[in-house]
């Protein structure tokens, strides 16, 4: 069943698939890509991640990696020889552990609520993402990435976001290069990338699915 | 004012601050301890972690780490000539993250409702408790430890747990070990080490610690 070397099961507008695509192209690693149809799920995806039945998951020989920062870090320790993305010294790499860490517990459900709530609930979300940016933003300062000169795993974690907060800005009406403008210009520093910008969707066509999603969903 | 080698920032009954002092134990490593008083949090642990503002903190040669899981992992990638913590192999060491990342993700919340909830809910909680830890069960299945043959990252990552067990089964009225025998044991395996044995304090401490702060706090 399980043919290729390297094989990823995604979802085009995963913010977390895209972490893990953009490690593959960083590291030059060739790979099956296999779109799943959400939330209509595969065998392949419920045998290859039993406990939490999510996409992304890297099939590597035939066995399952599953959770994105988590697998960002075994294709950095699996394929070394290239474009390592994890600082050397063990000081540094807890601190870009810990701002990935700080991506995955904070960002997610703090860009959702600034475009998805309304009214005073939406003002006090669109303060409260924009508070968590800018202590991203504070860590970037003038660095040009998060860990100094080198594009790496804390950058992976949180950029992915960066082609999301179109749709949540025009939703929520509000501008976050108004307010962290140094973040944008990290964002992109990235995108000029090719790991980085061929990976992310059109913030455009982000939009389009969303929106077509939540009419499905009839919200 | 900071005068050691290694600090380490702890509340005693943390299951989190234990982690690190399972850590620093299986590795023999001498430290100041210095337990602060919480809520009143000091000025060195503000300074220290800004982020978050919690405990435990690890301070290296006077520079921080912080979060739990990251400063295990910072301990065993800076004194790697004793006991290591983490496989050896990349693809058992994404194994030990992914079961490390779900206790951090489903363990604490399910605990504490299968304890404070009351009624239906409690009963509901009870279930959803059990059934997360029959999976870390699953994983441990007949061998020794989590990953295999070797104490390490994940079972540090769970055991410190085991001695807020009677708390919420004592508020919850039932019984881990009837429902996950094998769970118990692995925790009475672990609790043999003396690295365990020596940082997990007193079952009934932490209860009488529980029953103290409910009352102070009105509940």
């Amino acid at each position: 069943m399980v043919g290729s070397e390297v094989i990823l099961l995604d979802f085009w507008p995963s913010m977390f698939g895209m972490r893990v695509r953009i490690a593959l192209a960083e590291k030059g690693i060739e790979y099956d890509y296999k779109e799943q149809d959400l939330p209509d799920k595969s065998t392949l995806l419920l045998e290859m991640n039993p406990v939490h039945k999510k996409i992304p998951v890297l099939i590597h020989k035939g066995k399952p990696i599953n959770e994105s920062c988590i697998i960002v870090q075994y294709i950095d320790e699996t394929w070394k020889d290239k474009s390592p993305l994890m600082p050397s010294d063990p000081y540094t790499r807890a601190q870009a552990r810990f701002w990935a860490d700080y991506v995955d517990k904070k960002v997610y459900d703090a860009l959702t609520k600034s475009g998805t709530l309304k009214g005073e609930e939406q003002e006090k979300a669109k303060k409260e993402f924009i508070e968590i940016l800018k202590v991203l933003e504070g860590q970037i300062g003038e660095k040009p990435y998060f860990m100094g000169e080198s594009f790496g795993y804390a950058d992976i974690a949180l950029v992915t976001f960066y082609c999301w907060f179109y749709t949540f800005e025009t939703l929520g009406n509000y501008s976050i290069e108004k307010e962290c403008p140094k973040l944008i210009a990290w964002a992109k520093r990235c995108m000029q990338r090719e790991s980085v910008s061929k990976t992310l969707p059109d913030s455009k066509k982000i939009y389009e699915f969303f929106m077509e999603m939540r009419s499905k969903l009839g919200l």
